[in-house]
């Protein structure tokens, strides 16, 4: 029991954690067998190249297990996202347009709703860059149509955008601004592009999550203290987040735990997956300083281990490829496609400022 | 009269103009004569390599005459801007944070009292990227104060900032989203930050503006549409401005006057500037149709030259020096230290970080 | 005869010129009244939305009177190039691969000939970073070539790419560089990309030069001392260039001679391309005193008035749209595209990096 | 000796090592035990907030150990680099101007030698963007030199600088691009500056070195294949680095170490540097099999982890603080003070260039 509080404290002051709710997902698996969780439905859809996993996560006894607020997760997984591959990029650009409408209608948005898309994250820092990145080739149409006769703006929405900034820089939360600019501008939902952490190093820039719970204190490659859903902005919010860094503690606690488990209890799924970092992680063993197998190292040790790696300047590294800047250009560009797509139903990007200008 | 509607008309619409209250009292005297305007006053200090100029708009006549609103601008000139001149920026600096404690006496804003910095323009483009950057450098402290005790924040003042795009990026009015913020975070005033047009090249990146007059539509190198002052937000705003490009129809409409005029009337002040364009306006005469000097072309002539002037892709033209990239960073870490000292009166950068964190 | 010289001088040193033949040769044509030029053959083709001119200098006599080297001067011309409209882009790539094929031929460049792309220009200087953007995205093969089995080498071009900076930043001329790494790496042909003056700003971004004349001291946007061409570096040198700027003192000059000239005498064509100065340029009567229409004004103030466009800060000014980031952007994806093509005949860019890595 | 040469293999290949040879030093000190090593002289002199740490590998012996070309190396640390503190980062520059001036000395680099200075490293990619970035404001004389008379140009060193890319961007070796402008600017020495990979996340941006050994293949953060260094250029060459990357191996290594060893045998310098990640590395244990200690997992498991710590794309991960970006600006700016000063002795910046323009 207080071994529990502990590590919760552990998972959310250091960040072994995932802001993919499908590692929670396996995660849990791992760590209590069953092969389904109670309040918990997941259903993976398959392509060539892509796999498309969609959880919904029903009550609060899932949301406990998981770590995840209960709602909708969509995951559109595709290694080809950090390939040049313009083809493949344009297939999984309408998957996602698909996707990002099927939450518009489960949140009851109507087609010219007004949406204000808010990209999340620190521009000067460029693993947290990509939700101001992807407001740059975004089609922003609120002013043209406020311009335009009633005729024309028929079955085109108004879309507007921002890039709020981090507080270290704003001093300002970045709630409190999106707050502000929802209010001012009547947007009728808002849709946030972040910076995620995830587990596994294959992740990243290869996985696009999509949900309908919002952005959460502490989740994403900043860090931030008010939550943005719909309790805070009375309008629904859908988040897209693409994993861009592990952090290093992640990296380290799942070293540690497969020496400890020599190496068992892996989820078979990860074989498939050549490219993955094939590291489980125990958090309550780690915790526990219960051995969990014959060659574990004596408590003492994992304690000691354990400080270093909660050391504060440790703590603040991040695992990323050291491609990443590009990496995230191709990936933004999937998802601006995406949602000039989803946005303008049936009306290409050409033909909207033909229309409006 | 008609002429008159037909001038402000060209004003207006094709920004033969600038933003520096200098510039248009220069302009007055020049095309009125006579040495003093009733309702402006102004006064002029110099000190080795940097002049300062005080003008006060005393009411509406002098408004009108000015094309100004009424309130107080303070210019300081210094070509040594352009240079890269360590001691000499230093100056200067200390020289700006003097002007603007004065207008923050002035407006009443206290020495605690948070204020908002808003980097406007944008940053995607040179010219207009002046605001956005110079917030990089910027002291910002409100969150960190939030989480102080009192006793630490004695004498400190809340400082947030925001660059909040441009309407084409955003599809949202500049205007608008500051209002949204200044009411969530309860602003006590509001320093605005933004690159401006003048009427001559000579004044590109080596003068400052600071004015009480806020921020009005169609200023600045952007187009604004509302305007962002005392009126619309309800508290001081003060505008810190440095031009950057000049319009290229001002440039032309200059040198068809020097032209017309055969290079009579000038300015005696200008021939202590040498690096100046020394064209005179008269838009007056350019749009009367009536030939100023014996030697001017017919009237049929110069409203076919205007109307190639009024060209709408010509009218979008600017004129820049090719370094400008480098110039704004100059220049933006001189108002970046002003703000920084002006900010927090007695505490170095250092020590304000080493109370704070 | 001295007045010419006097000319030369003016053109040379205050750059009222234009680094296109097209320009070249349409002034040239204004001045002198034939509808033909003397060792000077244009072709022209035109297809919806693009005209391409085929320029041939044939001779030292074609070559005196455009005040262009001997040799083969290719443009297409596009406004939707300053457009983001992806079908019309495709075209032009497709249009521009074909004409740099044509100039591989004619300089008898092989298929499997490693060629060298200098992007020049200083990528801190938006309107000069032309050269040094358009190398983002080119295919560069020749490191991996160098580890493939011959077998797979078949039909592709090891292409390899230099950003050398500019002499400012450098301290070392830019053919100096150049000709080390020509020398270094076995090159058999240079691409030269560069940012361009044009007498017009209506052809800023819309215009793509080809040349096989390369790169001659003082052109481009910055300024250049040593000249780039098949004299000096020992093979082909094939220059790409698209005008990013006016120069601020043609803009000046141009105004000047309309009004002088009381608008007479313009090139007929003009009239079909709305969004252009129509000013006209008649730098000899511009410099030589004598009055060309009854209303001019007297020379001494033609004189004054050129001694201000000479000014040195004034003649160091650009003329260029606002937005001239993003319409870098956009010209330059045709560019590279284009290049991708024309270097690896057949084989598509996912093809390419499939059979090397 | 099998497992020498596998060690080795393991280090070139998958980089669990370091570019610092005070890390390698180290590294030997903790697996050999005893405290001085043959060949290798270590020298450590204080100040507040800085250890400045000289290294003299004598002969062959010492390398072999160290993993080190024999020559000089400097290390100046100060975790202060961190930090925005202007005071300590001028007598860090300082510090850094003379231990340059001393290796000059040391290379008989003459007061009036001609140097290039190289920022290797990817400017698109931020870890790897310190060399270029470190251009940005050095004092480049050459080409104002070449124009000035030669009274003026004397006790002023003629400096050129080049960032010239890497290999997967321009498709030519890097050295090979060197040996070209060396070659044609007929320098007298090369300076170059680039990212280096620590074993240690608290050396990163904390640390620089100077050393006259060049730079070696592979080492820093890009994949070099080509030395840069006397033997390939024929002129001394200076290598200034600064950690900004560890690679992910090598904190999984660490990770397992330290567990393996149950915690024991750490530097008890350690404890003194409290930012630290602690964990030891024994390769030559990580690869042997054989366990170190009674707790220790069986082979196999190590064995396993090794091929997943092997897996090329974990491999090629990196570890580095979110804030990145801002640290990078910050030492480049000691570097970039630091070699204004050594290269200019006793001619301060602003006088350089009231001499020379």
């Amino acid at each position: 029991m207080e071994n529990l509080r502990e590590e919760d404290l552990l998972f959310a002051k250091h960040n072994i954690r995932t802001d993919l709710a499908l590692e929670s997902h396996q995660a849990v698996i791992e760590r209590e067998g069953p092969p389904e969780l109670p309040g918990v439905k997941v259903h993976t859809e398959k392509e060539p190249g892509i796999t498309i996993t969609r959880i919904v996560v029903e009550n609060d006894l899932g949301a406990q297990m998981m770590g995840k607020a209960p709602g909708n997760y969509s995951t559109i997984e595709s290694t080809g996202l950090r390939e040049h591959n313009r083809d493949l990029h344009e297939r999984i650009a309408q998957l996602l347009a698909k996707e990002i409408e099927w939450f518009f209608e489960q949140s009851e948005v109507g087609a010219e709703d007004p949406v204000l898309v808010v990209g999340l994250g620190n521009w000067n820092a460029t693993p947290d860059s990509l939700g101001p990145k992807a407001l740059d080739n975004l089609m922003v149409t609120r002013h043209l149509l406020e311009m335009s006769p009633p005729e024309l703006r028929q079955g085109l929405r108004p879309v507007a955008a921002i890039a709020p900034g981090v507080l270290g820089l704003t001093g300002i939360e970045t709630g409190e601004i999106i707050m502000g600019v929802v209010d001012r501008m009547g947007a009728k939902a808002v849709i946030c592009i972040d910076a995620l952490a995830s587990r596994s190093v294959d992740r990243l820039c290869s996985t696009i999550q999509i949900s309908d719970t919002g952005i959460h204190p502490g989740a994403g490659v900043g860090n931030r203290r008010l939550a943005i859903n719909k309790e805070t902005l009375g309008i629904p919010v859908i988040a897209l987040g693409v994993p861009t860094v592990v952090h290093a503690v992640t990296i380290v606690s799942d070293a540690l735990n497969l020496l400890e488990t020599g190496g068992e209890g892996q989820n078979p799924s990860m074989e498939t997956s050549p490219g993955r970092t094939k590291f489980n992680i125990d958090p309550k063993a780690l915790m526990s300083g219960e051995p969990t197998s014959p060659a574990a190292p004596p408590p003492l040790d994992r304690r000691q281990l354990i400080s270093q790696v909660l050391d504060p300047y440790f703590s603040s590294m991040i695992v990323t490829p050291k491609e990443i800047d590009l990496l995230i250009d191709e990936v933004v560009d999937v998802i601006t496609g995406a949602l000039n797509t989803a946005f303008h139903e049936g009306v290409s990007y050409d033909e909207v400022f033909k229309y409006l200008s």
